[in-house]
C-alpha cells in the first residue's frame, strides 16, 4: 500500500515540494510507515518552463480527475479560485488536504475546516502563515492546554527587510529597491507595504489562537509606506525599534471579552525579543497563561523552507491515514467578536513640526490633557528650516480612538506645522 | 464517556497540572471532544503540605491500582525508580503516557519507546526538554518533512542566568548566589552547573533529530564553574558572549555520518538569536536541510510553564484516545553512531598567561602551526602583575583532539604561566 498524493501547483514551493518527496522517499516510509507516492502534478500549462528535475510524465492539467485518484492533496496554487473549488472537492471526496494559501484561508477558513469536519477529513496549513516557522502547530497543538492572550508577529520578511534598511539609515525608497533587486519584493509590492499579506495572516493566527471567526478584511491594517526615516531615529531615541506587526490580542471591552485584530508599523522596545529579528526572517511571539511567552523564529517565505512546512503536513496527514486519527479540530467554539479598534487600548508616539512660538508647546499639552492622556515623556529638538522645531511625545495607554482624535486637533492647533506621524508603541 | 487521566506526582509541575485540567475543563472538552476526568493522583506522603487547590480526595499512595483504572498516565515523580516501573506497567497495559522526566528519558528513552510500540500505544514528553518550549514537537513532527543538520540551545535556565549575570561583570561565586536567592538555582546546584541537566536534555535532542539512540552518558560535557569574568570580558571584545551549549550536530568523521553530542560554555556570535536569550530563558535553534535555522524561545522551567507543555502532550494523547491514530513514531532508524569528541571540529578561543620575555610569544605560536592549527586572531594585553602579559587567540577550524594537544603542550613551554581557559567559539 502507499499514500496517493496529488500536488497542485508547480511554482516555488511546489517544485520543491516534488523534490523533497522524491529525495527524502526513504525517511517519508521511515516515519509513516507507508510509501509517500506523488501520483500527479496539476498545472495550467504543460508546456511552460519547469526545474530540471520535476519529473515531465506527472504533468496533468486535469486536476479533478488527478483529486479522484488520490488519498492527499497538496494545493499550492494559490488565489481563491479555483483553489477552493479543488480543495472542497477534495474534502467532500474524504481526502485529505495540505495547503498553503494564505489568501483562501483568511477569507474562508471557516467554510473550509466545517466541510472537512462533516466529512470526517482533515485541512492542514502550516505553510499558509510563516513559511518554515511552525506557529500553526504552536497554537493548534502545542497551546492546546493553554488560554492564549496575545499572538503578535513580524509575519512579512519583505516589509522587515524594509524596515531594517532603514533602521541602517536608508530612505524608503532606497530600501524598496534594493528588496527588489534582492528578490525579497515584486515589481508591484502592494500586497507587502500596505499590509494585506500580513493582514490574512493575522486573520488566521486570530483564528487559531481564540478559537473565532476572523476574516482578513476584519484587521485594522496600516502599511509601512508612511514610515520614514526620521521615524527610524526617533524610535531610536526611546530605545525601540520599528516593526510591522501583526497582533491578534484578547481584550476586554465594554465589560465583554473580545479579539483585537491589526496590522501596523509598530514601536518595539529593543530588549524585546522580535526586535532583534533581522532582514527577511519572520518571528511569532506567543503570551499564554500557563506557558508564558513563547516566540518561534524562521524564514517566512522561500521555496524549500515553505516545502518543509508543508511536508510536515503532509507527513502528519499520512500518517493518519496510514494509522487512522484525526488532525486537531479547528473548531470556532469560542465565537469571541472583533473588538473595533478605537476602543482597542495601546501606548503610542506623536511627531510633530511646530512653529517657534512661545505658546505651541503649552496648546499641545493641552490638547492631551482635554483628552484625558496622559504623557510619558516629551522631547523638542531644533528643526531643519529656521523658526521650526520637532516635537516626539510618549503617551501612557489611551485608545486608538482618543489618539485619531488627539492628532485630528492638533492638525488644527495654531502653530503645529505637521502632525509627522502617529505610531503605535510598545510600552515599559 | 471521559477520558480518565492518573497523575503520578504532585509537587511544583503536577499541582499546576491539577489545577489546570480543573480551570480549563470546557475549553478540554471542547478540543477534545470527550471530558478529561482526573481520577486520581498519586503521592509518597497522603499528609504532605499541598496546594489549596488540590482535591485531597483524589490523592492516593497506591499508584498501580490508580494506573490500573486510568486511560492516560501522566509521570511527573522525576528519577528513575519507581517512575520506570510505572511507566512501563501503564505503557504494558495500552495506556497514554505523558512524562516530563528527562533523566528516565536520557537513559532509558528507547527502551520506552520501543515498549509503547509493542504495545501499541504512544509515549508524550513534550515537557522533558525545555518546559514551555515547543522542541519536541518542532523535532518530532514539524520537521518530519526535512532533514536535521544540528540542534543547539540554551536548555538550562539556571545557568543562563548566572552567565547573563557574569556577561554583566559578576563574579561566578556571586552570580550563583544570586541564583539561589531567586529560586533559579538549587541549594546543591551541581547538576545544573555541571552540565548534567543540559546533557540529559541533549541526548534526548539528539535522539529525536537524528532519529538514533544516544543516552545522557555519550554527550561530552563540561559546566560553567571553570567559567570565570575574564572570559566574559574576552568574549566581548570579539563580538562574543558565553553561553552553555548543548549541541547535537550530523558529523562526517572518517568517510563516515556520525552523531556529535557535547555541552560546553561556548562563545556564542552576539549577532546570533541565541546571544540574545538573557536570564532564566531557554532557546533552542534548529538548522534543517530546506527549513535553514527555525528557533523556539520560552520558558524551560517553572510550574505552570512546565504544566503548559504536560497538557498539550495531554490533549494530544486524549484526542488518540477518543478519535484513534498514534503520536508520530520514535524510530531509531537511522541508528548513527556517536563521534568521539577529540575528533569533532570547532573554532576556539584560549586565554594564557605569559612571563614578558621576547621569545615566549613565538614559542606559543610556533605550537599552534606545529600541529597544525591556523590562528585566526592574536591579541595581547598588558598582565595584572608586573612582568606578565594575558594572551587571546581565536583559532581556525580544528578539532578537539588537537586543541587538547595544544593546551597539554603550551602548560609546558617556557614563559606560559597558566592557560587560563579553552572554550569553544562561534566562527564568523
Amino acid at each position: 500500500m502507499s499514500v496517493k498524493i496529488a500536488l497542485l501547483g508547480c511554482g516555488t514551493v511546489g517544485s520543491q515540494v516534488a523534490r523533497l518527496l522524491e529525495t527524502g522517499a526513504e525517511d517519508f516510509q521511515a516515519r509513516v510507515g507507508e510509501r509517500l507516492e506523488l501520483i500527479g502534478i496539476a498545472v495550467r500549462h504543460l508546456d511552460s518552463a519547469r526545474a530540471d528535475f520535476i519529473d515531465k510524465s506527472l504533468l496533468t492539467t486535469d486536476a479533478l480527475s488527478l483529486i479522484d485518484r488520490a488519498d492527499l492533496v497538496i494545493e499550492l496554487m494559490g488565489g481563491i479560485n479555483p483553489a477552493q473549488e479543488y480543495i472542497l472537492t477534495a474534502l467532500k471526496k474524504g481526502k485529505s488536504v495540505v495547503t498553503g494559501n494564505k489568501a483562501l484561508l483568511a477569507q474562508s477558513g471557516p467554510v473550509l475546516y466545517q466541510c472537512a469536519k462533516e466529512n470526517g477529513t482533515d485541512i492542514y496549513f502550516e505553510a499558509a502563515v510563516a513559511g518554515a516557522v511552525p506557529v500553526v502547530y504552536g497554537l493548534r497543538e502545542s497551546l492546546a492546554g493553554d488560554k492564549v492572550l496575545r499572538v503578535r508577529g513580524i509575519v512579512n520578511g519583505t516589509t522587515n527587510y524594509i524596515l531594517d534598511q532603514m533602521d541602517q539609515g536608508a530612505s524608503y525608497q532606497d530600501a524598496l529597491e534594493k528588496a527588489q533587486q534582492l528578490g525579497y519584493a515584486e515589481a508591484d509590492p502592494t500586497a507587502d507595504v500596505e499590509g494585506h499579506d500580513a493582514a490574512a495572516k493575522c486573520a488566521i493566527l486570530a483564528s487559531l489562537a481564540f478559537h473565532s471567526r476572523v476574516s482578513g478584511d476584519q484587521v485594522s491594517t496600516k502599511g509601512i509606506r508612511q514610515v520614514s526615516a526620521e521615524d527610524a531615529a526617533d524610535a531610536a531615541r526611546t530605545g525601540h525599534v520599528i516593526k510591522l506587526l501583526a497582533t491578534a490580542s484578547r481584550v476586554e471591552v465594554a465589560g465583554e471579552t473580545r479579539v483585537a485584530v491589526n496590522v501596523e508599523p509598530t514601536l518595539v522596545r529593543t530588549d524585546s525579543p522580535l526586535a532583534s529579528v533581522r532582514g527577511a526572517f519572520n518571528a511569532i511571539e506567543i503570551d499564554s497563561e500557563a506557558a508564558g511567552t513563547l516566540m518561534f523564529y524562521g524564514q517566512g517565505a522561500g521555496g524549500a523552507p515553505t516545502a518543509s512546512a508543508v511536508l510536515s503536513d503532509v507527513v502528519a496527514a499520512a500518517g493518519h491515514i496510514a494509522h487512522g486519527g484525526r488532525a486537531p479540530l479547528e473548531s470556532c467554539y469560542a465565537r469571541l467578536p472583533i473588538a473595533d479598534i478605537s476602543q482597542v487600548k495601546s501606548n503610542f508616539r506623536i511627531r510633530l513640526r511646530l512653529r517657534d512660538d512661545a505658546g505651541v508647546l503649552a496648546r499641545v499639552v493641552t490638547i492631551f490633557a482635554e483628552q484625558g492622556i496622559s504623557l510619558e515623556q516629551i522631547s523638542q529638538f531644533p528643526g531643519i528650516s529656521q523658526g521650526t522645531s520637532n516635537l516626539s511625545i510618549s503617551t501612557h495607554q489611551t485608545t486608538y480612538g482618543e489618539i485619531d482624535t488627539v492628532a485630528a486637533r492638533l492638525k488644527e492647533c495654531a502653530g503645529v506645522i505637521e502632525v509627522a506621524s502617529v505610531l503605535a508603541m510598545e510600552g515599559n
